[in-house]
């Protein structure tokens, strides 16, 4: 090798961002480098928070999904490889070994960029005695896996009884998978091992549930599924939770999480977490030579300090062009943790639900160790004499000691959940309750109430401390 | 006197907010306060802002705009006069002096509350000789305002011809009664002094001036009015501008912007600033026993520190609050200052465009001897692939030696404008472009691009710095 070697593992968000950042960086600074990148499967660069769309039918072909094919990749300078599954580190020979079309192979590297991703969790009940998937039983986490969903969804709207899908899982994918079966045509159970959206404090979740079930899903919290039964045909014809209670069914969406791909890593000796989760240094690496980013990774939580499991894309895509930045010119960025915010919806007929959250909910903070006081205020997202106006709920956390904001969650109609970065901008410059209850923030009849509903959620709060 | 008496001048945001405060505040503790108000109108705590959307016919009755009449803050304690016009002050003596009915009338105070708003401004051109407006000329400022144009625009409409109206300014006020007029079958002409939006950079007004052009809208950016022509009946004909350009109209909006009420302060020695507004202190006096809040202010920026004029209902409400605070419990609030936040729309057919601003323009960061960088970043409102995105143009501003972060600007489509809080909230903490850039913003695909588009525009311009 006469050109520096990066091999990257992994051609997803962090992979990618890390692989084209790097060649960038170095033709700025004049350096060669050679990028080669392993994807296990046949995709890159594609929008796995895009997949629930198009399989309820909003999004009309996969391709729209995907960012970035191999074949631009490969055009913008990478030496992809694909179905090249990574199976171990000689971090001592600097290697990295991969099985290729059920071929073993090896590629050296000068530096090697961790981005294998996670994996859904597949729960033994799941599984059929020969480790297959029961059938009508699919998690929601690839292009293939949604492409699965929609030939079983259209197959099944398609029958003459209404079919029932059930949703194990109420946390993001599950709320947005239900909304997919519904958009379907299909009677949907959503079946939650605490509640729906439990990221959330239970009176801002118990919101959720209520509007699901008033829009006709049928949620079942604490429901924790045991068992499934199945017919002649290996098909899951009902769920069994751990309260004996039976939910019939035609098909079983797995939306029960996912967990860092790791496995080859742990064998090299990396060190991983509480998740199985490398955890990386601020630059991104996690050992001489390696780095790691996105969903493969724990990262800090940047209010607590504590390791987290946050697998977004948009760490995903900071961090790897973190990395990629490092490679070349090592510790020029760091990352600066993750406030835990996330946003969905559930859309559907004359629903319009929106749910977001950022910083630490009430069982976070006490997790912790830190004193939190919290309070909901209700409001409307514009001025109440506007048609754009929608009711709107926002819990907003503090520290009754300090008064330093720690969070808020936010559940409501059109406009309401984006609202959230705003706190989440708060938050990440270390704002107090009383910033946000002061701050000059954006006012006109059809964008919000003369107080802002953030900024009076925060002001009530900072009025009772 | 046995309770102290505190006088406010003026019933609306600001007055009301200070009265309100006051009776709760004075209940708490335990004080017997009385208030008197003086409102020199018959409405009280009415929004301003929804004018436009009542002209325009979106919203039914200006009962839907009167946030409290006049018998509900008497039920909650305010002794309100209405038709009731401050004209002086005699502060030796503690004596607001007003007409009331044509009679003039005088009450002494313990405290002296003025928030007495701000006017729209008139030009000599708009009036007849005898002082009146011209025939079918009138601001857009107060709910009689309101109810004359819902008369003439529907009257217009209904000619035979279609009729044409000029909006005279180019500011929030003349987008809105633009779309007003619009919304009421009539042709606009929009006729501006410099450029549409002009608080907005011009790469970013030329947008806003373009989308309008396309809508429909006429739009005249140079031309300073200086006549009307008239016909028999007194009523406007056309309108001249300096460069002799004639514009034909049947209808003219003075959208020329207000200008502080303080005419009557004056005559009492208070001191006002460049704009003729009162500059109060941070907790709301600007005298012994006198305070000020509301429109007929002038507020500092909280970037420069200078003295501005940024008479918008959101500082009026919290000026307000701070002094009823402050008029019980003396010093334990203060003015955070103002980031110039604003925000409007032009919605008409199938025009869908929002427009926000926050923080210092090249212009304004000139004035005030700032460096400042800037870019303009174009992108979506969410995912490419999902039917919610609309396109966004997101100008970001920082000192290039510091790196602090000193403004936005955005133009675009449904769900753009709002974001501008988020910068706001970032710049309100002193936050560096380094911290939108790398904040935990939310992301699902109806909601925003994996780099949320006010981010990525801060990451571009971090990296050009």
């Amino acid at each position: 090798m006469t050109r520096e070697r990066i091999v990257v593992l992994g051609a997803d968000a962090a992979g990618m961002s890390a692989a084209h950042q790097a060649l960038r960086m170095a033709k700025q600074v004049g350096r060669e480098i050679e990028v080669i990148a392993l994807e296990k499967t046949v995709h890159t660069s594609y929008s796995a928070c895009g997949i629930p769309y198009w399989v309820s039918g909003e999004v009309e072909s996969s391709d729209e999904l995907i960012a970035r094919s191999p074949e631009r990749h490969r055009e913008m300078g990478v030496d992809l490889i694909t179905g090249a599954l990574a199976t171990g580190i000689d971090r001592d020979a600097g290697v990295a070994h991969y099985s290729h079309d059920g071929v073993d192979k090896s590629v050296g590297y000068d530096q090697l960029v961790i981005a294998t991703g996670a994996s859904p969790i597949v729960p033994d009940w799941a599984l059929r005695p020969n480790g297959q998937l029961v059938g009508g039983v699919a998690p929601a986490k690839t292009l293939v896996d949604g492409q699965q969903w929609i030939d079983l969804l259209v197959a099944a709207a398609g029958a003459e009884s209404p079919r029932r899908v059930v949703v194990a899982g109420g946390g993001y994918i599950g709320v947005e998978m239900a909304e997919a079966a519904r958009a379907r045509g299909l009677e949907v159970t959503l079946l939650t091992r605490s509640a729906v959206m439990s990221s959330l404090d239970v009176d801002m979740s118990s919101r959720v549930e209520k509007q699901l079930a008033e829009a006709g899903v049928q949620v079942v919290g604490g429901a924790q599924v045991v068992g499934l039964e199945v017919d002649h045909r290996g098909w899951v014809t009902s769920v069994e939770t751990v309260d004996g209670d039976v939910h019939r069914c035609d098909l079983l969406v797995l939306a029960t999480g996912v967990l860092p791909a790791t496995e080859f890593a742990v064998g090299a000796g990396l060190e991983t977490g509480q998740w199985g989760g490398l955890r990386a240094q601020p630059d991104g690496s996690v050992a001489s030579g390696i780095w790691a980013a996105g969903d493969c990774c724990e990262v800090r939580h940047r209010l607590t300090g504590d390791w987290t499991f946050s697998p977004l894309g948009t760490h995903a895509n900071k961090q790897g062009r973190i990395v990629g930045t490092n490679l070349i010119t090592p510790g020029s960025r760091s990352f600066g943790g993750v406030l835990g915010t996330a946003i969905t919806r559930y859309v559907h007929g004359d629903t319009h639900l929106e749910i977001s959250r950022t910083g630490l909910s009430t069982r976070e903070a006490q997790a912790a160790g830190l004193r939190v006081s919290s309070m909901v205020t209700e409001g409307r997202t514009a001025s109440g004499y506007m048609t754009e106006a929608a009711p709107v709920a926002v819990k907003v956390f503090a520290d009754p000691d300090t008064r330093a904001l720690a969070g808020a969650q936010i559940v409501g109609g059109r406009a309401a959940a984006k609202r959230i970065d705003t706190v989440a901008a708060a938050l990440w410059s270390g704002a107090s309750i009383d910033d946000l209850a002061e701050a000059d923030l954006a006012y006109a009849p059809p964008f919000a109430t003369v107080w802002e509903i953030v900024q009076l959620a925060a002001r009530r709060l900072a009025d009772s401390l």
